[in-house]
């Protein structure tokens, strides 16, 4: 088996996608949103790219979260944001959430075998569950507006870590290995820099610091969240 | 000033280039093979693209290296074996290096303010005549058939390590930061590391493990090629 890493959203190739497990990170936020919405009691997440699109989609029993430039958009329930959604008593709803990148990415790769959500807060529980398919994975980093996103990388880097424990004949490419490296060299202080990476930065400016904290807790669910129908639905791994 | 990665010779885009410093990465071995040709006598490295054009230019005073698949060309004076270059005369000779990924960032970077070759051999001689210009920096990872190379990544990220210890407030991108750590976390280990990169294994296969060690070596020379008028010219820094 083999493991590839996509820098960014636009570089995905069919090669990468076909007859591939593909792990969709984007941990500021999105990934980290829709793990925390499917382990507080969300039933299912439905990514959209628009407001239109996610208004459109409206129940008596949906909640719809999103952001633009940070803030939270006017008539939404909540912004996306995983500590706020984890305080929301959700059980039975569905989230409706409005990403840019998470949801291209998503619609990129929706040919692969499987599609998969991760982050630092299910990174053993979604590289256990990858490796099962026995099939090759591209950890697929969804970046920030075309580029490279510094916490993307470090948790395909722990994913890759956590792979080679279970797995020790896998053949890891280039940015695999240097990924794994900068997330052993940065293991022991990931959340202090989160908080340094381009996306962090802004995050602080607006007031998410608590959720950048959360969002660098390493394996706090053991969930995968998966693809299917364009819903996103929760996997418990034992 | 700010210093930018890009992981491979397909990337760079236009504004990381004017105004730019660029330095030109290509460890295994185009880059290396450079410093060290002018490391060692020769007058200027003229790098083509075709095994044609490397003809073209033949006249008695210039030296023709080069390599497909590993494999010196017929009729070419050497491989594109820094090595092997070291142990020649090569007083007042010219070498014309074939390379395609060094020769084509050279040719898609010609417009930066200063156009600069860069490796492990020259690191930090090569970041400090960078950052003399005042500008902001691209480190331009070559990489190998439109994929990231560690070994690139890795000179960049010592770059990147040397850099911040003459200037405190540089900005770094995200990848540069990730490189910087990755760096780190294996500079102990360097020409081991050298020996498992992609590139580095196929090089292996083909006899030139003396290359990947050589390669590997830390600021061995302390001159800056730099590209003027399509000929690499040295620079030496005190």
């Amino acid at each position: 088996m083999r493991i590839e890493v996509v820098p960014t959203v636009e570089e995905i190739r069919f090669d990468q996608i076909s007859n591939h497990v593909v792990v969709v990170i984007d941990v500021l936020r999105a990934s980290s949103t829709i793990v925390t919405a499917l382990g507080n009691g969300f039933l299912s997440v439905i990514p959209v790219e628009t407001i239109g699109q996610a208004n459109s989609l409206r129940t008596a029993d949906s909640v719809l979260a999103g952001e633009r430039y940070c803030r939270k958009i006017p008539d939404f329930d909540c912004n996306n944001s995983p500590t706020e959604i984890a305080q929301k008593k959700n059980n039975g709803n569905h989230l409706i959430l409005t990403t840019t990148n998470g949801t291209r990415a998503i619609q990129k790769a929706e040919r692969a075998s499987a599609l998969l959500i991760g982050c630092f807060l299910n990174a053993t529980a979604c590289i256990k569950h990858a490796l099962a398919f026995h099939l090759d994975i591209t950890l697929y980093c969804a970046g920030t507006r075309s580029e490279f996103s510094l916490e993307d990388g470090l948790a395909a880097g722990l994913m890759i870590v956590e792979a080679q424990k279970l797995h020790t004949n896998l053949q890891v490419c280039d940015l695999g290995e240097a990924l794994k490296a900068s997330f052993l060299q940065l293991a022991e202080k990931l959340g202090e820099q989160l908080l340094q990476t381009t996306t962090g930065k802004r995050l602080v400016q607006h007031h998410f610091t608590s959720d950048i904290h959360y969002c660098a807790q390493v394996d706090h669910y053991n969930l995968v969240p998966f693809v299917k129908e364009k819903r996103i639905l929760p996997h418990l791994v034992s």
